[in-house]
């Protein structure tokens, strides 16, 4: 999944923090990858505008100009978080999930954690939620009409078998390099036995095609009963494979057994681009007060520089991630701490 | 709620235990409805089969003969629970899926709610998922085509005003009559805003219409972060309301915190008729062995009972099983005990 084949002079990263605490959180993150010095191409970062806040200010929620820069100019990005409008509004449509689509980032990728007080120790949670990232609901191909007893309104999901085949692969990609080998296939075919049915059968053709991936053993399960099982078992699972929105509940309900939305990060990795991105949201109740967790961040940068190959500036910063949590000197109030942002992520800097 | 207006001379219930462990649990039911003697009027039960193993013997999965049944003999119903083919089976449709729509049982009630250790003290869980039953993806008008890039299956989400509506009016009709009067309406508006922007919508229209409503305070959760705050702040919940298949998952999820599936009952409910279904599923891996716990069908059978107007007959089942659970003497193996459904049935019954 490396996409440093070639070596880069310098290493060009858009900072899109968007929406309220991301405004807090991506500066964090720039701080920890100018801390890894040597180990990267030196870094140049853009700074780059989206959100509703954009949207409410300009009229438009992803400028042209951000998605010309990140296609022309960068080698990957980071992205904050975006407000939801809390009533429709008209013209306003999720840059989070049109930057997705755009940059043709088919992979959600979203390792779920714990810190293992003992570094010598596994974690108790280890597992990756591989979530396809455009298609599904998130079509967003949605009409209203008026029928005989008021309004109706239907959206599609779209599943098809190219994007179910390319984010399995990269699931039993990434299965494949961990020791359990083990992946289970989401879905609720019981119900949507031609969407889901197509989704689970281009993952489960996948290993007749690639025979390595015959090392990972396939389990399945029931979207319902999988979000009930990992409250359950979470050690069931190593890496799980799922259609747009169930992987997003998925590895929101996976966060909670962590301890906390503030500590998740992912990366939408497509074949040329790859954009990090903390799994939680803007978070409008704490933005402003400078206590936002900014480890999902500095952890979707570590994620994001891993992707690109550079693994050992990726371990750096996700080691100084763990000792910092391990420690429990720096935590932010989401997990019963009193640091502020920028104490947790000098805290981490240091430990670079 | 109550159907009970008109005194009835009997009561016909319609049995479908289905696949699996509802063969074990649904028999369980009967003893405790029969239990409670002439609190409700005489019982008479009628046997009704449906279910995949049904199909794999007549090739239908939901007989005509059992709809007339239920439509023409029935005053309510218990079902068991249904196995879902492990492959796509040309014809197979899951008969659950079918019943809620046929007998128009729009609302599927599913209070989850955990057994305090202490009789005077409240439950540490206690909510009320109120899931719409008969729209949303649950529709199943899907469709495979093939375009350039191989298979490409779409699904229709329907959401109506119609079923938005009648399905708040009755989250608000139970959040009424419960000490904290609060609702939390489920959506992923940011994403869907068409479709669930008219879900949320609709059921925010309601105090507006009806004014008694106005003593219920109104939340609102995107699906995602309802699904991780509910395991990390579950006291947050009273009565939810959802479109379809977020009930289906968030009451799964719920579920994970009382202690298994295996206690938390469900009724499907329209305005002539109602039906007690367990949440659990048909569980292949235990059946056979008489393990399964009965005590999720028991209490939808109470649910159901209660439904109907029968609140006396509803509670003596009720405080029968919070008993049998609180003494911890006999309990199946999902809540760690030993017991078997007969036993566990058994000890309900005599506390009835
Ligand atoms: C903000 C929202 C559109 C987004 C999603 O649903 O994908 C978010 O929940 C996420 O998980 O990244
Ligand atoms: C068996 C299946 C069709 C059903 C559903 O999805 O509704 C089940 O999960 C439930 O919750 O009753």
């Amino acid at each position: 999944r490396s996409m440093a084949t070639a070596a880069r002079k310098s290493l060009t990263i858009g900072l899109i923090p968007a929406d309220g605490i991301g405004k807090e959180v991506i500066p964090a993150a720039r701080t920890a990858i100018e801390a890894v010095g040597s180990d990267i191409p030196p870094p140049k970062f853009v700074d780059l505008v989206a959100g509703f806040e954009h949207f409410t200010r300009k009229g438009v929620a992803l400028p042209e100009e951000t998605i010309e820069v990140l296609k022309n100019d960068c080698d990957c990005a980071l992205f904050g978080s975006v407000s939801s409008p809390s009533k429709k509004v008209a013209g306003y449509s999720s840059p989070i999930v049109a930057l997705r689509k755009i940059l043709d980032l088919y992979a959600n990728i979203r390792p779920v954690v714990s810190v293992s007080p003992d570094p010598s120790k596994p974690s108790a949670v280890d597992m990756i939620v591989v979530r396809e990232n455009t298609e599904c609901l998130y079509v967003k191909q949605e009409q209203q009409t008026v029928g005989e007893h008021g309004r109706e309104a239907r959206a599609t999901r779209l599943i098809t078998e190219r994007a179910s085949t390319r984010i399995g692969q990269m699931a039993f990609e990434l299965a494949l390099a961990r020791p359990r080998k083990h992946l289970t296939v989401i879905h609720k075919s019981n119900v949507l036995s031609i969407t889901d049915g197509l989704f689970r059968e281009s993952v489960r053709a996948i290993p007749a095609k690639e025979p390595r991936f015959e090392a990972v053993t396939v389990a399945e399960q029931l979207v319902d009963s999988a979000v009930y099982r990992l409250f359950r078992e979470p050690q069931i699972y190593d890496v799980m494979v799922a259609p747009n929105l169930y992987g997003d509940i998925l590895s929101d309900a996976a966060a909670a057994l962590v301890g906390s939305l503030g500590v998740v990060p992912s990366v939408n990795a497509g074949d040329s681009f790859v954009m990090g991105e903390p799994v939680h949201g803007s978070a409008p109740d704490i933005y402003g007060q400078g206590i936002a967790n900014p480890v999902a961040s500095i952890r979707s940068a570590a994620l994001m520089l891993r992707h690109l190959g550079y693994t050992q500036a990726a371990d750096r910063i996700d080691n100084a991630v763990d000792s910092v949590l391990r420690e429990g000197q720096f935590l932010t109030p989401d997990l019963n701490g009193s640091a502020k942002t920028v104490q947790v992520a000098d805290a981490i800097v240091k430990r670079i």
